[in-house]
Protein backbone atom coordinates (compact mmCIF):
# COMPACT_ATOMS: atom_id res chain seq x y z
CA UNK A 1 0.00 0.00 0.00
CA UNK A 2 1.26 3.28 -0.86
CA UNK A 3 2.01 6.06 1.76
CA UNK A 4 0.93 9.46 2.18
CA UNK A 5 3.72 11.40 3.97
CA UNK A 6 3.34 14.19 6.25
CA UNK A 7 4.11 16.90 4.40
CA UNK A 8 0.74 16.30 2.51
CA UNK A 9 -1.51 15.66 5.78
CA UNK A 10 -0.01 18.79 6.88
CA UNK A 11 -1.05 20.47 3.94
CA UNK A 12 -3.96 18.98 3.25
CA UNK A 13 -6.13 18.49 6.70
CA UNK A 14 -3.22 19.72 9.37
CA UNK A 15 -2.04 22.58 8.90
CA UNK A 16 -4.55 24.40 6.62
CA UNK A 17 -6.44 27.14 7.43
CA UNK A 18 -9.61 29.15 6.19
CA UNK A 19 -7.95 32.75 4.98
CA UNK A 20 -9.32 36.18 5.93
CA UNK A 21 -7.08 37.80 3.86
CA UNK A 22 -4.91 37.54 0.94
CA UNK A 23 -1.15 38.17 -0.56
CA UNK A 24 -1.09 40.67 -3.61
CA UNK A 25 -0.35 37.19 -5.54
CA UNK A 26 -1.45 36.10 -8.58
CA UNK A 27 -3.33 32.64 -9.26
CA UNK A 28 -2.98 31.52 -12.94
CA UNK A 29 -5.49 29.50 -15.10
CA UNK A 30 -3.21 26.62 -15.39
CA UNK A 31 -3.72 26.23 -11.69
CA UNK A 32 -7.75 26.55 -11.73
CA UNK A 33 -7.49 23.44 -14.41
CA UNK A 34 -5.00 21.74 -12.13
CA UNK A 35 -6.92 22.18 -9.55
CA UNK A 36 -10.31 20.84 -11.77
CA UNK A 37 -8.23 17.68 -12.78
CA UNK A 38 -7.91 16.41 -9.20
CA UNK A 39 -11.21 17.22 -7.50
CA UNK A 40 -13.26 16.01 -10.64
CA UNK A 41 -11.62 12.51 -9.71
CA UNK A 42 -13.88 12.13 -6.56
CA UNK A 43 -16.55 9.91 -6.00
CA UNK A 44 -20.16 11.13 -6.75
CA UNK A 45 -23.40 9.25 -6.56
CA UNK A 46 -23.74 7.24 -10.08
CA UNK A 47 -20.90 9.64 -11.18
CA UNK A 48 -23.58 12.18 -10.91
CA UNK A 49 -20.75 15.21 -10.98
CA UNK A 50 -23.50 18.15 -10.45
CA UNK A 51 -21.11 20.95 -9.20
CA UNK A 52 -20.14 23.98 -11.58
CA UNK A 53 -17.55 26.40 -11.22
CA UNK A 54 -17.75 30.15 -11.87
CA UNK A 55 -14.02 31.60 -11.50
CA UNK A 56 -13.70 35.09 -10.97
CA UNK A 57 -10.33 36.31 -11.82
CA UNK A 58 -10.44 39.46 -12.19
CA UNK A 59 -11.20 42.45 -9.87
CA UNK A 60 -14.13 43.68 -12.58
CA UNK A 61 -15.67 40.21 -12.27
CA UNK A 62 -15.61 40.36 -8.43
CA UNK A 63 -16.95 43.27 -8.44
CA UNK A 64 -20.08 41.67 -9.86
CA UNK A 65 -20.45 39.43 -6.68
CA UNK A 66 -19.83 42.32 -3.26
CA UNK A 67 -22.96 43.21 -3.70
CA UNK A 68 -24.41 39.74 -2.69
CA UNK A 69 -21.82 38.95 0.07
CA UNK A 70 -22.44 39.66 3.53
CA UNK A 71 -20.77 42.70 4.98
CA UNK A 72 -18.20 40.76 7.12
CA UNK A 73 -17.33 39.13 3.63
CA UNK A 74 -16.62 42.10 1.57
CA UNK A 75 -13.52 42.82 1.71
CA UNK A 76 -12.08 39.26 2.07
CA UNK A 77 -13.63 38.80 -1.32
CA UNK A 78 -12.99 41.50 -2.74
CA UNK A 79 -8.85 41.79 -1.84
CA UNK A 80 -8.65 37.63 -3.14
CA UNK A 81 -6.75 37.36 -6.89
CA UNK A 82 -9.87 34.84 -7.31
CA UNK A 83 -12.80 33.91 -6.21
CA UNK A 84 -14.99 30.58 -7.19
CA UNK A 85 -18.99 30.15 -7.14
CA UNK A 86 -19.28 26.95 -6.41
CA UNK A 87 -23.18 25.89 -7.54
CA UNK A 88 -24.96 22.74 -9.19
CA UNK A 89 -27.20 21.96 -11.93
CA UNK A 90 -30.14 21.05 -11.01
CA UNK A 91 -30.60 19.06 -14.54
CA UNK A 92 -27.31 17.52 -13.54
CA UNK A 93 -29.21 14.27 -14.64
CA UNK A 94 -29.31 15.60 -18.64
CA UNK A 95 -25.41 14.53 -18.50
CA UNK A 96 -25.81 11.19 -17.10
CA UNK A 97 -25.77 9.80 -20.51
CA UNK A 98 -22.68 10.92 -20.69
CA UNK A 99 -21.16 10.17 -17.09
CA UNK A 100 -22.74 6.74 -16.44
CA UNK A 101 -22.96 5.35 -20.49
CA UNK A 102 -23.42 1.68 -19.45
CA UNK A 103 -27.17 2.17 -17.90
CA UNK A 104 -29.53 4.41 -20.20
CA UNK A 105 -32.08 4.29 -17.02
CA UNK A 106 -30.04 6.35 -14.69
CA UNK A 107 -31.23 9.52 -16.31
CA UNK A 108 -34.63 8.66 -14.50
CA UNK A 109 -33.34 7.74 -10.94
CA UNK A 110 -33.28 11.08 -10.29
CA UNK A 111 -36.82 13.28 -10.57
CA UNK A 112 -38.52 15.79 -8.15
CA UNK A 113 -36.79 15.54 -4.81
CA UNK A 114 -34.26 13.41 -5.34
CA UNK A 115 -32.93 15.27 -8.01
CA UNK A 116 -32.22 18.40 -5.49
CA UNK A 117 -31.18 15.92 -2.97
CA UNK A 118 -28.54 14.44 -4.82
CA UNK A 119 -27.46 17.73 -6.67
CA UNK A 120 -27.27 19.19 -3.22
CA UNK A 121 -25.63 16.02 -1.35
CA UNK A 122 -22.85 14.99 -4.34
CA UNK A 123 -21.97 18.93 -5.09
CA UNK A 124 -20.70 19.35 -1.45
CA UNK A 125 -18.60 16.40 -1.69
CA UNK A 126 -17.21 17.76 -4.86
CA UNK A 127 -16.91 21.24 -2.74
CA UNK A 128 -14.90 19.52 -0.03
CA UNK A 129 -12.54 17.89 -3.11
CA UNK A 130 -12.32 21.34 -4.71
CA UNK A 131 -10.76 22.86 -1.22
CA UNK A 132 -8.63 20.06 -0.75
CA UNK A 133 -7.14 19.73 -4.29
CA UNK A 134 -7.04 23.65 -3.82
CA UNK A 135 -4.49 23.23 -1.00
CA UNK A 136 -2.82 20.27 -3.09
CA UNK A 137 -1.94 22.57 -6.31
CA UNK A 138 -0.22 24.83 -3.59
CA UNK A 139 -3.33 27.70 -2.77
CA UNK A 140 -5.15 28.80 0.19
CA UNK A 141 -8.89 28.38 0.56
CA UNK A 142 -11.35 31.38 1.91
CA UNK A 143 -15.08 29.43 1.99
CA UNK A 144 -17.58 31.45 3.01
CA UNK A 145 -21.69 30.95 3.25
CA UNK A 146 -22.57 34.55 3.77
CA UNK A 147 -24.23 35.80 1.08
CA UNK A 148 -27.49 36.35 -1.03
CA UNK A 149 -27.85 33.67 -2.57
CA UNK A 150 -30.99 35.17 -4.72
CA UNK A 151 -28.68 38.27 -6.04
CA UNK A 152 -25.59 35.54 -6.90
CA UNK A 153 -27.76 33.40 -9.05
CA UNK A 154 -29.41 36.42 -10.67
CA UNK A 155 -26.15 37.79 -11.28
CA UNK A 156 -24.34 34.38 -12.66
CA UNK A 157 -26.88 31.90 -13.65
CA UNK A 158 -29.52 33.22 -15.82
CA UNK A 159 -31.13 30.37 -17.04
CA UNK A 160 -32.68 30.06 -13.70
CA UNK A 161 -31.06 26.28 -13.32
CA UNK A 162 -28.31 26.35 -11.46
CA UNK A 163 -28.21 27.26 -7.12
CA UNK A 164 -25.13 28.69 -5.06
CA UNK A 165 -23.46 25.91 -2.62
CA UNK A 166 -21.37 28.35 -1.31
CA UNK A 167 -17.95 30.98 -2.73
CA UNK A 168 -15.13 30.21 -2.15
CA UNK A 169 -12.23 32.56 -2.48
CA UNK A 170 -8.78 31.19 -3.81
CA UNK A 171 -4.84 32.67 -3.41
CA UNK A 172 -2.11 32.81 -1.13
CA UNK A 173 -3.47 33.65 2.19
CA UNK A 174 -1.71 36.25 4.68
CA UNK A 175 -1.10 34.61 7.52
CA UNK A 176 -1.65 37.95 9.93
CA UNK A 177 -5.48 37.59 8.95
CA UNK A 178 -6.01 33.79 9.94
CA UNK A 179 -7.76 33.37 12.99
CA UNK A 180 -6.48 31.09 16.10
CA UNK A 181 -7.46 27.52 15.03
CA UNK A 182 -10.72 26.06 16.70
CA UNK A 183 -11.50 22.96 18.79
CA UNK A 184 -12.69 20.26 17.71
CA UNK A 185 -15.04 17.37 18.46
CA UNK A 186 -13.17 14.57 20.16
CA UNK A 187 -13.61 10.70 18.71
CA UNK A 188 -15.73 9.85 20.96
CA UNK A 189 -18.13 12.78 20.58
CA UNK A 190 -18.87 12.11 17.10
CA UNK A 191 -18.35 8.34 16.38
CA UNK A 192 -19.40 5.58 17.68
CA UNK A 193 -18.12 2.03 17.09
CA UNK A 194 -20.47 -0.59 17.15
CA UNK A 195 -19.74 -4.50 17.64
CA UNK A 196 -23.13 -6.05 18.32
CA UNK B 1 5.04 26.25 -0.70
CA UNK B 2 5.64 22.43 0.46
CA UNK B 3 4.69 20.26 -2.37
CA UNK B 4 2.24 16.89 -2.46
CA UNK B 5 3.90 14.37 -4.41
CA UNK B 6 2.39 12.39 -6.84
CA UNK B 7 2.24 9.62 -5.06
CA UNK B 8 -0.80 11.29 -2.73
CA UNK B 9 -2.45 12.80 -5.37
CA UNK B 10 -2.79 9.19 -7.29
CA UNK B 11 -3.90 7.91 -3.72
CA UNK B 12 -6.02 10.13 -2.92
CA UNK B 13 -7.37 11.11 -6.29
CA UNK B 14 -6.35 9.84 -9.42
CA UNK B 15 -6.19 6.19 -8.90
CA UNK B 16 -8.54 5.80 -5.87
CA UNK B 17 -11.48 3.74 -6.64
CA UNK B 18 -14.86 3.34 -5.20
CA UNK B 19 -15.02 -0.70 -4.30
CA UNK B 20 -17.68 -2.95 -4.75
CA UNK B 21 -15.79 -6.26 -2.82
CA UNK B 22 -13.43 -6.77 0.10
CA UNK B 23 -10.52 -8.57 0.98
CA UNK B 24 -10.78 -10.82 3.92
CA UNK B 25 -8.38 -8.46 5.43
CA UNK B 26 -9.08 -6.43 9.36
CA UNK B 27 -8.99 -2.72 9.70
CA UNK B 28 -8.45 -1.82 13.06
CA UNK B 29 -9.79 0.54 15.76
CA UNK B 30 -6.46 2.42 15.89
CA UNK B 31 -7.33 3.30 11.97
CA UNK B 32 -10.80 4.93 12.12
CA UNK B 33 -8.97 6.88 14.88
CA UNK B 34 -6.40 7.92 12.97
CA UNK B 35 -8.79 8.50 10.24
CA UNK B 36 -11.41 10.84 12.40
CA UNK B 37 -8.14 12.87 13.84
CA UNK B 38 -7.53 14.11 10.02
CA UNK B 39 -11.15 14.92 8.81
CA UNK B 40 -12.37 16.33 11.55
CA UNK B 41 -9.72 19.14 11.08
CA UNK B 42 -11.51 19.91 7.56
CA UNK B 43 -13.33 23.30 7.29
CA UNK B 44 -17.00 23.67 8.21
CA UNK B 45 -19.11 26.45 8.36
CA UNK B 46 -18.41 28.47 12.14
CA UNK B 47 -16.57 25.30 12.49
CA UNK B 48 -20.17 23.71 13.19
CA UNK B 49 -18.94 19.92 12.15
CA UNK B 50 -22.44 18.18 12.01
CA UNK B 51 -21.25 14.90 11.11
CA UNK B 52 -21.50 11.97 13.15
CA UNK B 53 -20.80 8.88 12.80
CA UNK B 54 -21.22 4.95 13.61
CA UNK B 55 -18.31 2.14 13.14
CA UNK B 56 -19.79 -0.78 12.57
CA UNK B 57 -17.27 -3.32 13.22
CA UNK B 58 -18.06 -6.82 13.41
CA UNK B 59 -20.70 -8.86 11.02
CA UNK B 60 -22.97 -8.60 13.74
CA UNK B 61 -23.53 -4.87 13.75
CA UNK B 62 -23.37 -4.85 9.84
CA UNK B 63 -26.46 -7.99 9.97
CA UNK B 64 -28.01 -4.82 11.67
CA UNK B 65 -27.94 -2.72 8.63
CA UNK B 66 -28.73 -5.63 5.89
CA UNK B 67 -32.21 -5.15 5.69
CA UNK B 68 -32.20 -1.32 5.49
CA UNK B 69 -29.16 -1.53 2.21
CA UNK B 70 -30.96 -1.91 -1.25
CA UNK B 71 -30.31 -5.61 -3.44
CA UNK B 72 -27.41 -4.34 -5.17
CA UNK B 73 -25.68 -2.87 -1.86
CA UNK B 74 -26.44 -6.08 -0.09
CA UNK B 75 -23.17 -8.39 -1.01
CA UNK B 76 -20.90 -5.41 -0.33
CA UNK B 77 -22.09 -4.51 2.51
CA UNK B 78 -22.04 -7.84 3.85
CA UNK B 79 -18.27 -8.23 3.26
CA UNK B 80 -16.95 -5.46 4.39
CA UNK B 81 -14.66 -5.30 7.54
CA UNK B 82 -15.72 -2.33 8.52
CA UNK B 83 -19.09 0.10 6.96
CA UNK B 84 -19.48 3.60 8.71
CA UNK B 85 -22.95 5.31 8.67
CA UNK B 86 -22.56 8.73 7.74
CA UNK B 87 -24.90 11.10 9.50
CA UNK B 88 -25.59 14.40 10.91
CA UNK B 89 -26.56 15.99 14.32
CA UNK B 90 -29.82 18.04 13.59
CA UNK B 91 -29.33 19.47 16.86
CA UNK B 92 -25.78 20.31 16.01
CA UNK B 93 -25.86 23.97 17.21
CA UNK B 94 -26.25 23.22 20.80
CA UNK B 95 -22.39 22.40 20.35
CA UNK B 96 -21.46 25.40 19.23
CA UNK B 97 -20.75 27.28 22.68
CA UNK B 98 -18.00 24.35 22.91
CA UNK B 99 -16.84 24.27 18.72
CA UNK B 100 -17.30 28.53 18.32
CA UNK B 101 -16.58 29.53 21.72
CA UNK B 102 -15.31 33.34 21.35
CA UNK B 103 -19.21 33.96 19.51
CA UNK B 104 -21.69 32.75 21.63
CA UNK B 105 -24.61 34.48 19.60
CA UNK B 106 -23.42 31.18 17.18
CA UNK B 107 -25.87 29.37 18.20
CA UNK B 108 -28.98 31.43 17.15
CA UNK B 109 -27.74 31.46 13.53
CA UNK B 110 -28.40 28.50 13.10
CA UNK B 111 -32.51 27.93 13.64
CA UNK B 112 -35.56 26.16 11.69
CA UNK B 113 -34.53 25.78 7.48
CA UNK B 114 -31.38 27.31 8.00
CA UNK B 115 -29.99 24.35 10.45
CA UNK B 116 -31.21 21.58 8.15
CA UNK B 117 -29.59 23.53 5.04
CA UNK B 118 -26.23 24.05 7.22
CA UNK B 119 -26.04 20.63 8.79
CA UNK B 120 -26.60 18.61 5.43
CA UNK B 121 -23.89 21.00 3.26
CA UNK B 122 -21.40 20.46 6.18
CA UNK B 123 -22.19 16.88 6.94
CA UNK B 124 -21.46 16.18 3.09
CA UNK B 125 -18.27 17.83 3.54
CA UNK B 126 -17.06 16.22 6.23
CA UNK B 127 -18.04 13.25 4.36
CA UNK B 128 -15.81 14.16 1.50
CA UNK B 129 -12.55 14.82 4.12
CA UNK B 130 -13.86 11.35 5.58
CA UNK B 131 -13.08 9.43 2.14
CA UNK B 132 -10.06 11.21 1.76
CA UNK B 133 -9.05 10.77 4.73
CA UNK B 134 -9.83 6.93 4.60
CA UNK B 135 -7.49 6.62 1.49
CA UNK B 136 -4.77 8.91 3.02
CA UNK B 137 -4.19 6.24 5.96
CA UNK B 138 -4.48 3.47 3.28
CA UNK B 139 -8.21 2.23 3.31
CA UNK B 140 -10.27 2.21 0.45
CA UNK B 141 -13.88 3.43 0.08
CA UNK B 142 -17.01 2.05 -0.70
CA UNK B 143 -19.57 5.05 -0.91
CA UNK B 144 -23.39 3.36 -0.91
CA UNK B 145 -26.71 5.56 -1.29
CA UNK B 146 -29.24 3.27 -2.33
CA UNK B 147 -31.08 2.19 1.26
CA UNK B 148 -34.09 3.15 3.24
CA UNK B 149 -33.07 5.77 5.40
CA UNK B 150 -35.79 5.85 7.92
CA UNK B 151 -34.75 1.84 8.91
CA UNK B 152 -31.60 3.13 9.41
CA UNK B 153 -32.38 5.70 11.29
CA UNK B 154 -34.64 3.86 13.47
CA UNK B 155 -31.94 1.16 13.98
CA UNK B 156 -28.91 3.18 15.09
CA UNK B 157 -30.28 6.76 16.51
CA UNK B 158 -32.89 5.63 19.01
CA UNK B 159 -33.19 9.75 19.71
CA UNK B 160 -35.37 10.73 16.18
CA UNK B 161 -32.30 13.58 16.28
CA UNK B 162 -30.00 12.39 13.40
CA UNK B 163 -30.90 11.76 9.53
CA UNK B 164 -28.17 9.41 7.70
CA UNK B 165 -26.47 11.58 4.87
CA UNK B 166 -25.14 8.37 3.21
CA UNK B 167 -23.30 4.81 4.10
CA UNK B 168 -19.63 3.94 3.15
CA UNK B 169 -17.92 0.88 3.32
CA UNK B 170 -14.21 0.53 4.54
CA UNK B 171 -11.34 -1.81 3.90
CA UNK B 172 -8.99 -2.98 1.48
CA UNK B 173 -11.25 -3.57 -1.88
CA UNK B 174 -11.13 -6.45 -3.97
CA UNK B 175 -9.52 -4.98 -6.93
CA UNK B 176 -11.19 -7.77 -9.20
CA UNK B 177 -14.74 -6.28 -8.39
CA UNK B 178 -14.17 -2.91 -9.46
CA UNK B 179 -16.03 -1.40 -12.66
CA UNK B 180 -13.95 0.70 -15.34
CA UNK B 181 -13.38 4.17 -14.68
CA UNK B 182 -16.25 6.46 -15.50
CA UNK B 183 -15.75 9.82 -17.45
CA UNK B 184 -15.75 12.39 -15.96
CA UNK B 185 -16.71 16.10 -17.33
CA UNK B 186 -14.17 19.02 -19.52
CA UNK B 187 -13.13 21.80 -17.50
CA UNK B 188 -14.91 23.74 -20.30
CA UNK B 189 -18.06 21.36 -19.74
CA UNK B 190 -18.20 22.21 -15.49
CA UNK B 191 -16.56 25.54 -15.26
CA UNK B 192 -16.17 29.11 -16.73
CA UNK B 193 -14.19 31.43 -16.51
CA UNK B 194 -14.88 35.56 -15.99
CA UNK B 195 -12.84 38.19 -16.48
CA UNK B 196 -15.34 40.85 -16.39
Amino acid sequence: MAEINDTALDLLFRNARSQNGWQNKPVSEQQLRELYDLMKMGPTSANCSPLRIVFLTTPAAISRLLPAMSEGNQEKTRSAPVVAILAYDTEFYEKLPQLFPHNPDARNWFTGAAAETTAFRNSSLQAAYFMLAARAVGLDCGPMSGFDAVKVEAEFFEDGKHRVNFVCALGYGDPTKVMPRLPRLAFEEACRIEID
